[in-house]
């Protein structure tokens, strides 16, 4: 397996994402082609030790930021790392792409170089919420599609779905639709038209509206939305989160007494910490595009880059493209030829 | 001032309204009618010390349950304690009313016997989330309209800032539109719609965009959203909340070395507790309607119906209604005489 890792995206440079990438090809034993400028990859890739590993570097003149326009970026610097990255997965070069840059672009460039399975109208991102049962509850769509139609939000349940079952491992994921208020009369007038049609949904566990509060207990494995309130969502979820975690710091180390009982309980913060860190989730998906994309978080680290990785290592073994091809009953095309899924 | 309360409502039963409503009427020195079932309010009443209070209690025959169609049951139940609480202040017997019952029937009851405020076509509900500077950011709406038009936007964005500046006590509160990207492109058909309105609104410190993070930190003193998002949000930031204090909870007792240092660090985390209480919010004041009705949380505890009394003696003490009504240049009407505001 190779994983194409598009070195220029993200707000922390080719050092953070060279770094990472290393750490995921030893972690998940795949080959890495790290796609970017040559000098400044080489560079980086000179200050570690790659003992062992099978890391390639795939030129790219050009590179997308975060301020370009994304269809227009994505059409104008055709040679952009990211834009190198999908052609090596489209060519067969890469099993899958990890980016941590602009994610407008990398729908567009996806949509573009990949295109979509057929039967899928439109793409959706989705991403795992740490829950309180010390698993992830998956979410989605992430922003892909702020204003879906109504056949696109059971697309997204069948491939969240898809997702749950194969990736994640459950073997008959519950699927919720959020709104605010459980009763089927409560929703929006998009939620109101989705949720019979989710009922109608053949082989899908629909438990019926879930709440804002249900993604954090663990009570619903897949929760579906629009990508405008699951972008906000999510955010709030980590800004919450991140609060939370500062005022504590800020507390447990406001006297001498508290910084040493604090110091006591390293090993249970820590556990905490573990528990709830976004960056053990890393990459978020893009489902529905003919191929694997990892959307990385812009802010990524180089835990967040390596866990990336490990969600493109996963998505190939588990043939999740090929899954969702199948549930939406389509055909996959592979050189032109159609087949049966 | 007199706060009438609906001793009916709520998922705890009168016990801890007449509990809490007594423990309001105390700490915010204001007269209390309880309105309800007369002998379980008078049962509740004697278990409690009231000397000094002016707690009175007013017969409602019927309530509105959970369960309850809300418009239907306000029509029908005309008796019902939550009707009879808003007809109080209506008839001016009171100065505010609050109620932990069914939210939906609130609307409608207030709506029906209060109306709205002349130019504000339709209300919505706000509440502070416990941000990182140790402050609130007022969102709203939590879900009175759950497919806003543009002009309720704006609506909405006016009467955060007012709240904002008269009850909070910001001078000049920044407001800003909830959306999936900070960039004014960003977001869907309606908040792209509503951005350039905002933009254009006289007297507005709007600051653009912001995202699901930025109500936590508290950058922002105002966030707009339709009440579709506003409500999941709340519940997703209140449920992450939950589940990361049940997690921390969780692993600092897991040991007896962890037990004994948590001990003491018992002041931290109550300090903790406090700043991220949402019970210490009490109460949504629905903005919009001729009378200040303040929605207590269904799962109100004796401290939540305390502090929304509270909401309610400060919504009147600074003349939110009126102050609303100025700001949208609408007059008002007293006793069916229109009042320039």
């Amino acid at each position: 397996m190779r994983i194409a890792v598009d070195a220029m995206g993200g707000d922390h440079g080719p050092a953070v994402i060279v770094a990472g990438a290393i750490d995921g090809a030893r972690a998940f034993k795949t080959a890495v082609s790290l796609v970017g400028r040559e000098e400044l990859i080489a560079t980086e890739l000179s200050r570690h030790d790659t003992t062992g590993l099978d890391i390639t570097v795939v030129h790219a003149a050009d590179e997308i930021t975060m301020d370009d326009h994304p269809a227009q970026a994505v059409r104008r610097k055709r040679d952009a790392s990211m834009n190198v990255a999908m052609r090596l997965v489209n060519d067969g070069d890469a099993d899958a792409m990890v980016s941590a840059g602009n994610s407008g672009a990398m729908m567009a460039s996806a949509l573009m170089v990949l295109g979509r399975i057929p039967g899928i109208d439109r793409p959706a991102i989705t991403s795992g919420v740490p829950n309180g049962k010390n698993a992830h509850t998956m979410i989605l769509d992430l922003g892909a599609v702020a204003d879906p139609k109504p056949v696109n939000m059971v697309q997204f349940a069948m491939m969240g779905q898809v997702y749950a079952q194969t990736v994640v491992g459950i073997a008959n994921p519950t699927i919720g639709l959020i709104s605010n208020g459980e009763e089927e009369t409560k929703g929006n007038q998009l939620t109101m038209t989705v949720h019979p049609l989710l009922r109608q949904t053949e082989g899908l566990n629909f438990i019926g509206n879930v709440e804002g509060r249900d993604i954090l207990t663990g009570e619903v494995d897949v929760v579906v939305m629009d990508g405008f309130t699951g972008n906000v969502v999510l955010k709030s979820i980590e800004g919450t989160a991140s609060m939370l975690l500062k005022v504590l710091k800020d507390e447990l180390t406001a006297t001498l007494p508290r910084k040493i009982a604090a110091f006591m309980l390293r090993g249970a913060f820590g556990s905490v910490s573990r528990r709830l860190d976004y960056a053990d989730v890393g990459g978020a998906p893009l489902l529905g595009v003919n191929g694997a994309v990892i959307i990385a978080h812009g802010r990524s680290n180089e835990r967040a880059i390596r866990n990336a990785i490990g969600v493109g290592v996963r998505a190939v073994e588990h043939d999740l493209r090929g899954h969702i091809a199948q549930r939406v009953g389509a055909t996959l095309s592979v050189a032109g030829e159609p087949v049966t899924s």
